[in-house]
């Protein structure tokens, strides 16, 4: 495995959402050596996307992705604006040089019982966003969501399925692997094997709490769980992946109530246990 | 598909187990003309073993499952202790005539991040009671939890991983199916078919509740969430499962709190949306 540095990692602004603007997270990626950055969008906007490609270039950062495309179920169908948002999405990819554009492609609509339908819905949007990312240039990678988002958030729920989607869907398509969502997987050791290094397009690392207190913000610092990183990573490295390691942690009632500054030291702290 | 009756049901105790105790529970089945029970193992100890098989049986009831062998992780080794305690369970589920011992095979011991490890540890660990289980004439129950409880519960997370176990193991077990624990797998409808009649020794039912606001405790009444319920009930029916269909429902918040007969008058008033 690669000796990891500062360098290697990617802040995700959702890391320090509560402390931090797009602005600032630049600034502090910089300050503390981080190599780079991957922006949410809600952030990207509020920044506006000229003006953040700027910084994220003078501050010399790499783009692991942009967070994030998908939602394809929000209307219950595969409605025009959900497709052109999802072309908005590829867009700002592109303006700001990412790696990929991160897909967390929808649960189940309002109402509905049928994952099996949610998830037509979403191979189709992903085929058509895809169809403008490669003319954009902009690579999609797929995010397995844990099984416990299936309803809410995403009902692709392992890399199987992911990649199973890629190969459906051809090229510039892969996956987005982060060790939350998958270290329970009994198949993720061969389905990683599977994707190979042109579909493992970003590798994000957080730590599973146990107990976990929140379905959603009660994510940890690498090293605070029971997740074995470095299992995965040298997983996706024996794979050829050499990207930006990115460091994404939704955290309510710790991590998110701390000044970004000591977040991000930390993260750099935890570089032994990635 | 059959068409269900109160008759078909089985009450899993945890279902009112801040309302009732076992003996109640069998005579609150015998009142609403439910089918079956399936106690748990400290709601039958309390009882005593022999008295409830006595009372179960006075009552007509089947007996869908004992909750639960298995948590050979507890120790962080497989001891003779954890060895002994699932001994006990395979009696105690021959005494009462249950259909199978159902299996909660453990999580992550103490302190480790070594899933693959734990997965050797319960492997070993169900070897060792199934040789127990053939001797006693009783089946073996795997039961795959929600990956969400990987780290705390079970590193048993997906029937593909149950069968492959019971594949490895030989004759005499089989998979507990609890729809909360599998509606999301995309891979389920192919691994149902493989497991067969013979290997389909249980199927639970509750719903799963979008939110879901505690990762434990907030199940809902069949109907109240987004499982396709019947859908799964046709995938075991087509493999010719005929068996009681067992209501395992956790609910701080609602069911719990509710008198136990409304509880029992709901389930069966479920019936068509099973």
């Amino acid at each position: 495995m690669r000796t990891l540095t500062a360098q290697d990692l990617s802040l995700n602004t959702a890391t320090v959402s509560k402390q931090w603007d797009l602005a600032e997270c630049i600034d502090g990626c910089a300050r503390h050596g981080i190599g780079g950055i991957s922006p949410w969008r809600d952030r990207l906007q509020e920044c506006g996307v000229d003006r953040a490609a700027k910084l994220i270039r003078d501050a010399g950062l790499g783009v692991s992705g942009l967070c994030r495309g998908g939602w394809y179920t929000a209307e219950g169908a595969l409605t025009q604006a959900v497709i052109d948002d999802n072309k908005r999405a590829v867009d700002e990819a592109a303006a700001i040089g990412a790696d990929c554009l991160v897909m967390v492609v929808g649960g189940l609509p309002e109402g509905s019982k049928d994952i099996v339908g949610a998830r037509e819905i979403v191979t189709e949007g992903l085929g058509k966003t895809l169809d403008y990312a490669r003319s954009a240039g902009v690579k999609v990678g797929i995010e397995p969501l844990h099984p416990m988002y299936a309803a809410d958030r995403a009902c692709v729920n392992t890399t199987k399925q992911a990649l199973d989607l890629c190969d459906q869907l051809g090229d510039g398509i892969g996956v987005a692997l982060d060790v939350y969502h998958i270290w329970w997987d009994p198949d993720v050791a061969d389905q990683i094997a599977r994707a190979g290094k042109d579909r493992l397009l970003a590798f994000h690392v957080c730590d599973w709490m146990n107990p976990t207190q929140d379905m959603l913000t009660d994510r940890g610092m690498m090293g605070e769980g029971v997740i074995d990183i470095p299992a995965f990573r040298q997983m996706v490295e024996a794979q050829g992946f050499d990207g930006l390691v990115e460091v994404e942690i939704f955290s309510a009632n710790n991590w998110w109530t701390k000044p970004a500054d000591e977040v991000l030291a930390r993260m750099i702290a935890a570089l032994p246990v990635i």
